[in-house]
């Protein structure tokens, strides 16, 4: 019963993927510059709304936005061994400027640790300075293979905090203060989604990092999307920029680092964890829109009585609902209906004349498609009753994901029942493989190690591939 | 009287720029990225508040925002005559990607006229499309020869909007709504900043545009900035890129584009309309900082009163005013006064235990420095106090430097006038000379017609320069 120009996800979910940008209107390919989509506005607005819960979060934790440059001398990536090693191959450059061959070629920064660093070095001196804590909203570019809109793009867009830090201790809190308060919080309140936070193994982890740490999220067909990364860098970056702050006994010491970052792949994020064969579906605390009315009439008087009462309705409504009356002339009602389908606004409120004798509207919730989730609401009391519809539409959202995951997710005793449940959702399985026997594994099932969860059981376990101890248990999954 | 470190303005007003630039912590030079600077959180915060304040005014006006591409291929900058010139010689160009050779070279966005233009071919097919009216946050570049930060830099931040339109009056009407009722408004209004709303003439438009417009402010040296561009781009970048549409009857039309845009410039502008010899001075409405308290005491006893008082008035600040409390122990009150007075915060309000005897707290505008600036202020409704203190301070810088302008201002009824007027400020005069004309002023005078400003005096007059009867009068000035 999928709507028509959308592939449901039964039969092909990676189309039906597509089809769902296109039809919402969120994206556009831009065939002439390798990689790249145009944000277009409807997808644009999603990721203003991820910025603004994104940028609160990251101001009220003490961080202070800033600016470096978009270019990158190519020596910088160099200088940290693994991190050349992570980004060289697929780094954009730029070797000619103003009319003339540069004496060294510039990247387009594919994240700005090395930039960053550099002017850290220039800044700290002392422990007074420390901690420094400075967050970036940028565009950055990666030569990626494989592109897919929002999940992987060669340009992308997205925040990428930069800290230093006095001690291993300090820079360890703020790798998970932006884990936990920052990020899971953001995703889990405002986006609906429920996430798994971990701990990378050292095989999956950011190039040049100590300790990465990664929200982890189940998709619809059962993959894995990393929504947002959290990195201890150690010292690598200091050592590598020269970093080093006199401490308070007079002594010279290289500080601490860490980097982390969530980026416009969140969309997608959203899109695979809500949306369904009728469109999008954006969860209420997130949606640029909330409510659309539309008025129902045939006659220029009932036009107009339906505007007069649609008036009223909505008078109190600002700054409480963000809302749009779609009083389009050129379209009917139901062209309406489907276009606010299509782009996921959480409730539709249909007012006609019947509607106005009887003193009600008709509402409809974009969760619940169809008849079950259209019900005639008084006229009286209508703002608290959206209010309250919409609040409980977020939870029903999260709800339904949460489920959706906990259904999808299997304990693993063997490696045939790993390989199995990788097929449908997540494994939870103990594990003390090497990096090798993990390469082994990927090659084997197409599943990765996503998180070791910073929850663990209280008890030890047989691993599932080596059949050692094990001490952790893991969650692999195919992941985008 | 200048503080330590900052060049008074009539010494030297270059360098006292640049003091204030490094002074209140705004930006550092990227030294290892040609002519790039790194906007710093004192000078990011500027500029989230400008963006604020334009994003507003930009959806209110009824547009959306999107992102394309950073990368433009080079051939597309080709595709208009007057475009290509002006921009090719001073981009910088992604020759390499991926660790392969481009076949066709990128060049890093100086602008998006092209690259929009492009996918907006394949947006617009009927009038039922239009007008399609789109803003752009993004990052642009321009290798320049001489930079200055903020003023001008290689890599700079800004909004570029970019619309169509079915008619020439319908993009006409665009342009001057864009100049009207968001640049002009917002710099006046928020940035405190009178500006001369006027057309450019055809020596200064934008290369492939068919009208420009432009605000212009005086600095306090008496140049003039272009605070922000709204370019009528007729039917040139449509017909480039064939951006046609279906009209009512049916016949296919190119459509009639606008472009208008803002940068982090305005960043230059606020420091040189507004700041003095001791630091930056930020108006109210767009300072991130409106007032800082700094608590005074030498006894611990007398540093918990202190506190408590504090605590007490701030109670009902949250939300009416942006205020910080600056408790750090390891600096004295007078190193606090000397950075919020660099950083421009406009109200310093002082609490010390002489202060909570007399019920009262010292009140220190920025706008007025030292003594005639402070004062003492009871506890009782200082709230409302320091509401009402903001808005004045508010209109007392647009006061100023209004009355800078006017005082700066000079009729010419002769080149000998117009030479010495451009010594020393603005200078209106009759003009109807060709552009070589204008170029040969340029050469001799180093000042060029900033605008043909919108509001004209109803009579004509005899050209400045040449003699001939005129029927407009410009603004001559040399520029930012």
């Amino acid at each position: 019963m999928a709507k028509d120009g959308i592939t449901p996800r039964s039969e092909d979910y990676a189309q039906w993927y597509l089809d769902i940008v296109r039809g919402a209107d969120l994206a556009d390919y831009a065939e002439v510059v390798r990689g790249c989509i145009v944000f277009k506005p409807t997808g644009y607005a999603l990721w203003e709304a991820i910025q603004s819960g994104l940028d609160q979060r990251i101001k009220a934790t003490g961080h202070q936005n800033a600016y470096f440059p978009l270019l990158i001398p190519k020596s910088f990536l160099m200088k940290e061994a693994e991190h050349v090693e992570g980004f060289a191959p697929e780094v954009a450059e730029v070797t000619h400027a103003g009319g003339e061959k540069l004496a060294e070629p510039y990247v387009v920064r594919p994240t700005s640790e090395t930039i960053i660093g550099y002017f850290y070095a220039k800044w700290v001196h002392s422990w007074r300075d420390l901690p420094l804590l400075i967050n970036q909203w940028a565009n950055v570019m990666r030569w990626e293979m494989r592109t897919r809109p929002f999940l992987r793009t060669t340009e992308f867009l997205w925040q990428e905090g930069h800290t230093v830090h006095a001690s291993e201790k300090d820079a360890e809190r703020e790798t998970l203060l932006i884990l936990h308060e920052v990020y899971a919080d953001f995703v889990e309140k405002e986006m609906a989604i429920p996430v798994i936070r971990g701990r990378k193994t050292e095989k999956e982890q950011f190039a040049g990092a100590l300790r990465s740490y990664a929200i982890e999220a189940m998709m619809q067909d059962g993959r894995a999307l990393q929504a947002g990364t959290s990195h201890n860098l150690g010292q690598n970056f200091a050592k590598a920029f020269d970093i080093a702050y006199t401490d308070q006994k007079n002594q010279l010491q290289h500080a601490w680092t860490t980097s982390w970052g969530v980026s416009t792949r969140l969309i997608g994020a959203l899109i695979m964890a809500h949306s369904d064969d009728e469109g999008l579906v954006v969860p209420p605390r997130i949606a640029p829109l909330q409510v659309v009315v539309v008025p129902i009439f045939k006659t220029d008087s009932e036009r107009l009585r339906v505007q007069e009462v649609m008036r009223c309705l909505t008078v109190e409504w600002q700054g409480r609902l963000r809302f749009k009356v779609d009083d389009r002339d050129q379209f009917s009602p139901g062209y309406k209906f489907n276009e606010w389908e299509l782009k996921g606004v959480p409730v539709r409120v249909e007012i006609g004349p019947k509607d106005i004798d009887k003193g009600t509207v008709a509402v409809a919730r974009r969760d619940v498609p169809g008849k079950p989730g259209k019900s005639f609401v008084p006229q009286r009391g209508l703002t608290e009753y959206l209010e309250g519809l919409l609040a409980s539409i977020q939870q029903s959202l999260y709800g339904r994901a949460l489920k959706f995951r906990e259904e999808h997710t299997y304990e693993a005793g063997s490696y045939r029942e790993l390989k199995d449940g990788v097929e449908k959702g997540f494994v939870r399985a103990y594990w003390a493989g090497t990096r090798e026997d993990e390469d082994k594994i990927q090659e084997e099932t197409g599943a990765t190690i996503r998180v070791i969860p910073l929850e663990q059981p209280p008890e030890r376990g047989k691993c599932v591939y080596t059949g050692k101890e094990a001490s952790q248990m893991v969650v692999f999954a195919r992941a985008y």
